[in-house]
């Protein structure tokens, strides 16, 4: 996975994969089939490892709302600096592979999907409690958001400055909550 | 600039360059170096015409606002449905080249700039005009729909239908509107 996600899957050569394995080329072939094989494990795994961590800052006791700051506020820790450098596996392969791999293509819905059911719920937790403007839909507001969390992880890759990336979240959370 | 935009960079291989551009191996080279050369080449060429695209965009007599609104709506056009599929140059090139290759990535930056410069520039003069809500903050609002925009190309790889993306658009800019 952190080889994919630093190389990218066309930048990947089978020697990156044997030496990150420590892997025989009989070895790895038998356990995954194939570089395409192995790459669509990886992805799984980076795609419920980021859903299992949304859950987590979602899950804020005290107010849905304050969930949402804590996913954006990590989104902008993670896109900011020489962590922005680093990207993300998700968006890179929906950028390099989506549009020419079913299978893949099929991971990256499911990822956005699962983003965005999970945005909405809390969106929707947020509305019972109060704590959002008049008038707010939150399947529109969710799906702003995922827009503007994964053009983060695009505009993070020339690593701009926290400041201004924590400064233009909080503006679009302030424009949704009362 | 076609091929390295359906394919990316590691995608596309030196046949595939011969075939589009009907060169030999000898006149590619002569021409533009080697493939790396050539890739800067047509990176460039994609960049001039996006930004003038977007100048073409913004530039509404009747109002700045329109021009914004604009903007957003030729944004989702191109990341909806078929369109979205084919993506983006700059933002795939962002995410598979930027971290490791410094020309690739001040390119880059050149356009977040100039995308940023002249957004920021489009919602002065819509505050100048009286078209914007009490307490907009011009700069972060432009970086905001900066983020936004390249989430829409991100997303759209996987061909969401144009309303969803429009409902949410017109959210965000009914958010920092009169």
């Amino acid at each position: 996975m952190e080889v994919f996600w630093t190389s990218g899957y066309h930048g990947t050569s089978l020697p990156d994969l044997l030496q990150a394995t420590r892997l025989s080329r009989g070895s790895l072939y038998a356990a995954f089939g194939d570089k395409h094989g192995l790459f669509l494990r990886a992805l799984d795994r980076y795609i419920d490892e980021a859903l299992a961590r949304l859950d987590a800052e979602l899950d804020r006791r005290e107010s849905a709302l304050a969930g949402l700051r804590t996913c954006v506020a990590g989104y902008v820790e993670r896109t900011s600096g020489a962590n922005g450098k680093r990207g993300c596996l998700v968006v890179a392969t929906a950028m390099e592979l989506a549009a020419h791999d079913a299978e893949v293509e099929r991971r990256i819905r499911r990822f956005f999907k699962g983003m965005e059911t999970r945005l909405t719920a809390a969106l929707v937790r947020a509305q019972r409690a109060g704590e959002l403007a008049a008038g707010v839909e939150p399947a529109n507001v969710a799906h702003m958001l995922l827009c503007l969390l994964e053009g983060l992880r695009v505009v993070g890759k020339t690593g701009p400055n926290r400041a201004a990336s924590q400064a233009a979240a909080d503006t679009l959370l302030d424009s949704f909550a009362r």
